[in-house]
């Protein structure tokens, strides 16, 4: 059962210290000489009541004075021109407030690199934006769309990538269908395979999944005077300021984006969509506060999802495994516009993962008539790995070499594109000696098949490119007069925890209890300025600058606790709450004394992140393994259980770290087993946009998942050690699974999400 | 016209350049070698807009999820014990969420320094708190008030001063009826009286005032978790988070304060009064939100008032007119409990208006059974200016001296208590010269009577302790990378003009025009600290830390521009959005592009309010003449125009000083002509606790009002030059409307209000 093994993960926890290799002996360093007592602590979330007792507003519980509610007009059409549109009958229909279209909104306000007008005359997939009204209740703007007259002229259209390609496709924008291109070249791929001894020459293909976090994409918006209020499900709060500023015309003090409570975001919110301008615009032409949230089809038709991709592999190996060419050509679907898709890095982990002195990876995007792609948690990553990976398999069963070897056998700690050492290049390998020695792959023993049943194992491997965080980021800290402290971040909790993980950082620093601190975020205008809640760099961002900050505070308190103690400010040490001699523990004073003394109102510190080194590539790595069953009867795959080694340098909180760990694996289940968006070819139509037809994984889908963590603090990235990982769990988990089917029955599986009847095809010819 | 006469105001506003007598010589002094761009314009309020529209929230506006309403019950008895509760018919009740009284409230939650428990069984006041209920509407919460049975025992009680302190009174505390006294002495009084050629011994009375501000006290209470929102009303909120996490036992950090817009706050709004403390135990009793608002009686009996005053005066004089002694023995009523009422500085204007070698003054607060005195605007200045200017008046008509030349000739620049001399000597002189110029006071001739009316005219000066503002005070600022800024204060605008006249010190500082700046104000868990707005303090506490954040932020600016232009950092000024060379204007670039290069998210600063000088007293001074018209049949007064000169430092923002200055004259006049705390002695029942029966001015009553303004940078008191002027101008107006009555018809007024009746039985003994 999941639940029970929750325990055995955090079991498989606590022992977690055999691995740390890393010694802080730098004197700079953080927590030399002391054992931490916050961070890695299994602190619940520090805003866990509110969201379980539903006090929690999020932005669909957003209610102002006089707020009005938006719709969104979509196109029906995957390819149109539109020859005429009336909005009058809906303008006049009781309750409706404003409404706006092509015929009232200026071009000027584009959006997809400039591709597309806020409301376009030719539209280009299923659920562009046609017009929007705001009115006083949702039934009464869903009424007034159906009073907008709009005339289509139907255009030629494709959504097939390989179609969009071919001589004669309808143009969907006047360059044609070639979206944005990506390459990569070193050593002589050439003569690399010919040096090979074999060669694995495959076509992996993997489809478009959308990225339903359970609260859907929408915002809140209110003008109050001239400032333009924004209560927004976003990543990114400063993003969404600087975006919706810039396409409005306005300075960034002008607009203040708040956002307190998050249901998930997976990529596709850490961009302004055209419903957040519009909202703005309903709200200006009301004078009312509009509130307008996508239900789950118009998100799923208009707001990303990952690309789907083709990946023609070759590699070449010695005998002994030892790799000597790698190519890789990559086409993936950027939908109908580019808006961030084309930048998903399939190509990167070919680049990255092992050592091979001759290259050649490209990639390149393809429009197709269909909804634009956008990041999607580790984006391009988990597309790619599942090609390499599946295919290192393929070669160390032609080589008859066990997977996890052939992968030692070409390790690197070293960024071969940079031709800079990693970070923390031997987390990789601690990843494999953790999960395997977890998992018990090198003592495996395959069981009697059961019936129709087959067993086998599988090994999947990854590095990941973000991670690190990096500057800008900036906190405030304000000591109050009673010992307690308020730490103030631009930064958002997007739902992983930031809230408690930050917090944990600031008291560790500050000396002072985790119950003595409340972190404050997502607000634009009162907390200083933070990145974006992509590419797992939150906590690597903000916690260094925390730990700036604090320290700039403990400073001024270990001054004046100085002159009482009369010790040095440098043998003083704050500890859960108390200043004290480090040579003499019983020379002491409490900080809630000091700060009545001095500072009876407050000492303010403030802190910024520092750069990342110049000397080191900082990036993350992980391995997962997986076991599965199969049915060769009926194609049906069980997936009895992963475990996941992931490297996120310094655990801050190990319950939140096996949150996304559990969260990840679930997700990438989706990815392997059974999430594909489906497009009828005949009429440019998406078939599933919704929770129904698209088959996200269930808690019966979700095997017993084992954490066994690395915690290895990377002290080369960054003051913490911290490194994110948000994204990372989500990568190795198809391949891992695809490996461990053909471990099973031999049938190895090209194309993701894995369907029973390609399966039951492969064991047929098989 | 009142209207018209603004105008008036503005004309004599814009030749005030001509009083400027203190010269901006030191290098560091603000502003030194360049005009003010932002700092002295007449801005109009920069949420003026929300105001008007409506669309500012006051605290009565605050709507919340689930939100409550509560009622307080209070007491009918002037002085009872409760020997008998029973609140279990109003806590069946429908709708009825939760009721709080002695029986399930401890006692150790305590108000009035200590004096009394949240619900004492001891009742003091008509109007003392003895039970609240939360109930879904306040008509529910009405009902149940009515549902609570009470038995009470009633107790002797006195209403009256005189009669508090007359031998076998009721006894309202154990310890007797007397409450503070305060004195001070210096000189040989006794010699001082025996050198003088004339004194002057009389009786000033005034009495009880009540706040009355727009918006009345309350606030809304909210449990997020366990850290306790609160949206008040009120003139400090970090005042009130301090006191609500004292009073609850929680660390400050777990209470929040918020204010963003308020309809006005007196005295009475600077603490925290035990509705704030019911709210917040309802909400936590009924796990809801609960709106507490105070109705009009409700306030006008339990939330303060200005104390009533009984001063014996006498004053020596030579018979040129030269002071040689001043004695003055003050009784104030503090009411039933002492929660700042008593420290009501009386005698303070005795001890340092004018130059006396020869002092006593003592003044003791007496307890009655009516509600507690607190702060009401320049508190016990204004009494104390009506008792001393009106005598000062008799001597100078006794003596035969022009009253002016009467007061110049005692002229002070030094504080005879402290020592030390004013930090702007030259400031009390200079509102005599503005304010005497502007009415006319040397050139008045006094019209022939026109039947039964006569005209006169009067004048009266005063001093007061505060205006200079006060560390702590900080803030923040954040320049956005488009050369925006927002500025971070925890300061509150309680409605006069903080965030314009902040914004625009924030504007001057950092060379930015007024529309690159936004400020927020009004949340302690945001915003650094600062002052509670009393003492007319906020804008001279927080703009000294305003303009060293600016300072702090342009020196990051002004560093990275420097290698962009090729200039020494000191060499540049920053002006209008633009960074120059001062010796070479063309050398020049913009803010913006500066910080698009260095810093497109955000340069941080940080600032704070340095100490006031220690060889300075810092105070602020004025002067206001009256013209008045008597009816000798009706006794009616008809104030005809007031000229004011207030020292208020350096002019942030005429208009907002302008506002002030009526406001307080407006409130004056309802202090000298009409507003009165009537208590029926026969029941202890105060009979006018709403605005029907006690009358506060309305805009017939209002004569035309001249701001003859005093310009004068001061220099000594902070960086700015600013001092605060939110209290000054109510203080003089009574004594000069007095005076003019006297000039007018002969009668001297000594009780204040003054009644027709009053008036007519002078000039019948006349």
């Amino acid at each position: 059962m999941p639940i029970n093994q929750l325990d055995l993960v955090r079991a498989e926890d606590d022992d977690k210290q055999s691995l740390q290799v890393v010694e802080e002996t730098d004197l700079t360093v953080w927590g030399q000489e002391r054992q931490f007592q916050s961070v890695g602590k299994r602190h619940s979330r520090v805003d866990g009541p509110e969201k379980v007792t539903g006090r929690a507003r999020y932005s669909y519980d957003i209610r102002l004075p006089g707020q009005l509610y938006a719709k969104v007009l979509r196109s029906p059409h995957p390819h149109a021109r539109i020859t005429r549109i009336d909005t009058s009958k809906a303008e006049r229909l009781n309750g409706v407030h404003a409404v706006l279209s092509s015929a009232n909104v200026s071009d000027e306000i584009t959006f997809y690199e400039e591709e597309s007008p806020l409301f376009s005359k030719t539209v280009r997939f299923v659920g562009d934006e046609v017009a929007a009204v705001a009115a006083a209740s949702e039934e009464i703007a869903e009424d007034a769309l159906r009073l907008i007259e709009v005339e289509y002229e139907p255009l030629p259209f494709v959504v097939e990538m390989e179609k969009a390609l071919a001589p004669g496709a309808p143009h969907i924008h006047a360059e044609g269908n070639r979206a944005a291109e990506k390459k990569s070249e070193r050593g002589n791929v050439e003569r690399g395979f010919a040096e090979a001894d074999v060669i694995v020459d495959e076509v992996y293909v993997t489809e478009v999944s959308l990225h339903n976090a359970f609260e859907p994409h929408g915002c809140t918006t209110h003008w109050q005077g001239d400032q333009l209020i924004i209560y927004e499900s976003t990543q990114g709060i400063f993003g969404v300021r600087d975006q919706v500023a810039e396409k409005l015309g306005l300075p960034t003090h002008k607009v203040r984006v708040i956002k307190q409570y998050m249901g998930g975001g997976f990529g596709a919110k850490q961009i302004v969509w055209k419903q957040t301008i519009i909202a703005a615009l309903l709200a200006k032409a009301s004078g009312r506060p509009v509130q307008l949230m996508l239900d789950r089809e118009a998100e799923n038709l208009a707001t990303g999802n990952r690309n789907a991709t083709r990946q023609h592999i070759r590699i070449g190996a010695k005998r002994d495994g030892t790799l000597t060419a790698l190519e890789v050509e990559v086409r993936q679907s950027v939908g109908a516009y580019m808006v961030g898709g084309e930048a998903s890095d399939v190509i990167s982990i070919y680049q990255h993962l092992y050592r091979c002195p001759n290259l050649r990876a490209k990639q390149t995007g393809v429009y197709i008539n269909a909804g634009p792609s956008v990041a999607f948690r580790a984006p391009g990553y988990v597309e790619g790995c599942f090609g390499l990976e599946s295919a290192i398999d393929q070669l160390a069963r032609e080589l008859g070499i066990d997977p996890l070897d052939l992968r030692l056998r070409n390790y690197t700690g070293e960024d071969q594109e940079k031709d800079l050492p990693y970070s923390s290049p031997e987390s990789l390998r601690a990843s494999y000696e953790r999960a395997s020695e977890a998992f018990g792959w090198r003592t495996y023993r395959k069981p009697q098949p059961q019936g129709s049943r087959r067993r086998g194992i599988g090994l999947a491997a990854h590095e990941w490119a973000a991670g690190s965080g990096s500057p800008p980021a900036y906190a405030w800290i304000k000591l109050n007069g009673d010992g307690s402290a308020d730490v103030i971040t631009g930064s958002q909790d997007i739902g992983t925890g930031t809230r408690t993980g930050l917090a944990q950082v600031a008291a560790e620093e500050l000396g002072l209890p985790m119950e003595s601190i409340t972190l404050y975020l997502g607000d634009t205008a009162l907390g200083p300025y933070a990145p974006t809640s992509s590419g797992s760099a939150t906590l690597p961002s903000l916690a260094p600058a925390i730990r700036e900050a604090a320290i700039n505070v403990k400073d001024q308190l270990c001054k004046a606790a100085s002159q009482r103690l009369e010790e040095d400010p440098s043998n003083l040490r704050v500890e859960n709450g108390e200043i004290f001699a480090v040579d003499d523990q019983s020379t002491r004073v409490s900080v809630a004394e000091i700060c009545a003394a001095i500072a009876p109102h407050m000492i303010q510190g403030q802190g910024r992140r520092g750069p990342n080194p110049e000397d080191k590539s900082v990036r993350t790595f992980g391995v997962q393994c997986a076991e599965v069953e199969v049915d060769v009867e009926t194609g049906e795959v069980t997936i009895l259980r992963v475990v996941a080694s992931h490297d996120c340098g310094r655990i801050v909180n190990p319950k939140m770290v096996d949150s996304q760990v559990i969260g990840g694996i679930t997700q990438a289940i989706g990815f392997a087993m059974t999430e594909e968006r489906i497009i009828d070819v005949q009429s440019g139509v998406v078939l599933n946009p919704n929770l129904e037809d698209y088959k996200i994984p269930t808690i019966m889908d979700i095997p017993p998942i084992t954490h066994a963590a690395v915690d290895l603090p990377d002290l080369e990235a960054n003051s913490t050690g911290i490194k994110g990982v948000g994204e990372p769990p989500i990568v190795p988990t198809a391949p891992a699974i695809a490996n461990a089917i053909f471990d099973a029955v031999g049938v190895r599986l090209r194309k993701a999400p894995f369907t029973r009847r390609d399966l039951v095809n492969g064991l047929r010819s098989a």
